[in-house]
């Protein structure tokens, strides 16, 4: 499949991106973020804040209803490439509701796959990427109370509903913005080892939900119907 | 008590403030805020993000080590003022080591400190809190891997190790990083409802710490030696 990330194999990725829109949802950049702060202090990582332009990004928009907002600086633009990137993190939010917020995050994600190690998702961010074209054919999950929307942006993927996240290849996506954090980290166990992983959970004094088809939120939803 | 926060009665608090610092950890800012974003909704909250310039603050520091960083857009500084803001958020991190970092944030919290309906620390948030003094005489709690260095900040503060978070009046504080989104969930049940904070945590996915007395990882240091 020539648009799969090209390695799972090798050292563990080093160089990390993330991608932002107006109206995404902070705690699915920060809650894995934070985790890459502090595995960076024992194992130095790169790291971009990408955007379609170097203004600051909003976490809130005028139309999602939201009146509190948190402003993040981007250090470079999607047009800037991504040769140096190993893992590109797309979060999601009430902004992936506004087509021309994430249309260059959809473009940016279709460009950089091929040469990505790995994709991971965050929440409505499996939404993006599945617009993108990226996930067709691959199993992934999506948030809960969004997840009639979110499937409906990626018909050819197989959704899986009940889950905390889905690994498919170098694919991982995870349900709704609290589970990215679960979500990197397995990743970080996967990549540096279960030692390291469970070493910052203690020093984040996070209580992590370990197994990936435990999913306490899934029922929310019963005959397709969102609550 | 003159030093007292004015009022734990009425209405529930609307108005919100965050002080930051370069160096403060993300996650204990985004954790909370992210409840608070998403409360916002249903709520109109207001939110500072404070600083002591306008200039963008970031996570990591030249000297803590960390080679990731984000950095945040405060809305306004310090200097003006705290006579509109009803709760205050204080967040911890490696810069609360950098005294010329922080000692804006000490100032400003005994500053406005009589004037609070409620003050939450998160991390070790709690012990720039206990340097401004205004902890003197209550029972708090802050991060387990820092707790010499933390509680040595404030020898008149009665330290509660075996915590989630702690209240004491209108004073909130939390123990790491993770522990302030416990933290706030339980804030915003005791002011908007249980109800409310559950749906919050379920439109968020997260599974809820709801013992403040359950604290898995203050068994990291045992007779005083952190690990």
């Amino acid at each position: 499949m020539s648009t799969q990330p090209s390695s799972n194999g090798g050292s563990p990725p080093t160089r990390f991106a993330v991608a932002l829109f107006p109206g995404f949802q902070a705690l699915d950049v920060f809650g894995p973020l934070d985790i890459l702060n502090l595995l960076s202090k024992r194992t130095p990582l790169s790291l971009h804040v990408l955007a379609a332009t170097l203004d600051p990004v909003p976490t809130g928009t005028p139309i999602t209803g939201h009146t509190t907002s948190q402003s993040i600086v981007p250090t470079r633009t999607f047009a800037d490439g991504f040769d140096d990137i190993d893992v590109l993190l797309v979060p999601g939010g009430f902004g992936t509701r506004i087509p021309e917020n994430v249309a260059p995050v959809v473009e940016f994600i279709r460009a950089a796959y091929p040469k990505l190690r790995f994709l991971l998702t965050v929440c409505t961010g499996s939404a993006v990427a599945a617009q993108s074209g990226v996930l067709d054919g691959r199993r992934a999950t999506s948030n809960k109370r969004a997840w009639a929307w979110a499937t409906a942006q990626g018909p050819k993927v197989t959704w899986v509903r009940h889950a905390r996240w889905v690994t498919d290849g170098n694919v991982w996506t995870s349900s709704g913005i609290s589970a990215g954090i679960d979500m990197m980290y397995a990743f970080v166990a996967a990549q540096f080892g279960e030692a390291v992983a469970q070493d910052v959970a203690n020093a984040s004094e996070y209580v992590r939900n370990t197994d990936p088809d435990v999913d306490p939120f899934a029922g929310d939803v019963e005959n397709g119907v969102t609550k």
